[in-house]
């Protein structure tokens, strides 16, 4: 094909897996999804996997950068995590092959290290970090989500980071208390989220909060269909709240866009001004080109 | 039978049920647990269950007084909820019997309210109160459990109580993440235990300290086998951190055995110097009796 596509880009996540044909500059120009995320996968299944769901553009013989979990321990191969303060070059110079499969590599985790230790870990944000247009000396970047990150990046650096586990344990308890169950899904009632953010802005105990959402429901002032949008709004409240002792920097959202929405209305409830959306998607497949870019100079 | 009981106590929690014979005082003199809780039964289920259990103690024709969530709303009769402040001789006039049981008697629950409004509930814990030897004007009462109860008694009279989802969320949390896969049972790892709470106690970001326990494994600082506890020790530390008023009052734990344990090592690390022990089924016990006896007065 003469198309223009330059590199096929991958973001393997733990749950989800896609794949994506990449212009010089990152636009996409075509891309694939599949359930097959990395969590479940033994490190020889992936290749297949890759070619099941793209063997035909793997064929063009372009050139594949994978980030994410296909680097995580278990996986494809294990891409030992680069240390804080990170570049743009730093992470181009430490790609990795996996074993049998040259035209591959692998984009490097990044782990923020305090006093000498290891205190929390990325592995995908950090490609979508390079992917956005940031252009202040010192920016705050929120990529919501299972493990939402926020991200201080300094002229481009990605200097310190902090994950709240908000989607995980707002999918645990649905899934795994008494009050989750019969629980719709989010995104029904605006108003019983944010009266969510702003109990969780207020009120820093968040397991007593959690357990609000049962009395709301049993004082009748919560029903079963906006109950998921309270909880919600509970877990993304708490996560912001964790942040109000710092400044309130300007903020760059990275994720899907029905987070971001969510996120965004957060934030203002909680008086951070600037707020800026950036596609997720977008974002990694750009940061997917510009560190295949920086590796080959 | 004349070997002195009095009463049939029943504690018919969501999950668990537990009758006691009773002797004048409120000492237990024999105890049987069936699994059977008031979570899973339809209201016409109750009579059989506890027929199933008791039938020979019922036959002594004593009478039965139940608390816990056999008044719960769909349950076996729901009891309103008594407004804070509740006093002992407030449960005893508010008892009431189940459809077509003249002989059975249910313990109303409470409902704590702040400018009219019920902001909290509970059931059965009311009735542990008033089995406690409480001897100040003032006492914080800890029922550790599933749902967590902090609980302000002023001379003998239930003021005002928060709960804490501690136990529910723990559960939840070992059931439904990637992180709880695999996690051992607690009780193996008591420096575990104490790091969880300490960082609690130092960190209101909770949601960002559940993403500690999977770092704290990729970074080889804490075992599969140590995760739960130091997961218990995040949770407890949290409620502790959150505790009701803020004053560090002489607390009463009133729980099973190993719970107290766990609290009352939390509740040293976070500076509490008086704390004393109760045993939960028994002040149980004595709280039925009291009640029974204070409704005949």
């Amino acid at each position: 094909m003469s198309d223009g596509a330059r590199l096929i880009g991958v973001d393997w996540g733990t749950s989800n897996l896609r794949v994506m044909r990449i212009a010089r500059g990152g636009a996409v120009m075509d891309a694939r999804s599949d359930p097959r995320g990395a969590g479940g996968l033994a490190p020889d299944a992936f290749p297949g996997v890759l070619t099941d769901v793209a063997g035909d553009w793997l064929a063009e013989g372009l050139p594949v950068l994978a980030c994410g979990m296909a680097g995580g321990r278990g996986k494809w191969r294990e891409m030992p995590y680069q240390s804080t303060p990170v570049t743009l070059e730093d992470l181009a110079a430490a790609l990795g092959s996996p074993p049998g499969a040259p035209g591959v590599s692998i984009v490097p985790g990044v782990r923020a290290m305090s006093d000498g230790r290891m205190v929390d870990v990325m592995r995908g944000e950090e490609t979508q970090i390079m992917g956005l247009e940031l252009d202040r000396d010192d920016d705050c970047v929120v990529a919501p989500g299972t493990h939402s990150k926020w991200i201080s990046v300094q002229a481009g650096s990605i200097t310190d980071f902090r994950t709240f586990m908000t989607g995980e344990l707002f999918a645990a308890i649905r899934t795994g208390t008494v009050m989750g169950a019969g629980m719709g899904e989010p995104d029904m009632d605006a108003a019983a989220f944010e009266a969510g953010v702003t109990r969780a802005l207020a009120d820093p105990a968040l397991t007593a909060l959690l357990f609000s959402v049962r009395v709301e429901s049993l004082a009748d002032r919560l029903s079963v269909e906006s109950a998921a949008d309270y909880l919600s709004g509970l877990l993304i409240g708490a996560e912001i709240a964790a942040r109000l002792g710092g400044r309130m920097r300007p903020v760059t959202l990275v994720g899907a866009a029905a987070l971001n929405r969510r996120y965004a209305t957060a934030l203002s409830l909680a008086g951070f001004t600037e707020v800026r959306v950036a596609d997720g998607p977008t974002a990694t497949a750009r940061g997917l080109w510009r560190i295949h870019e920086a590796a080959r100079r």
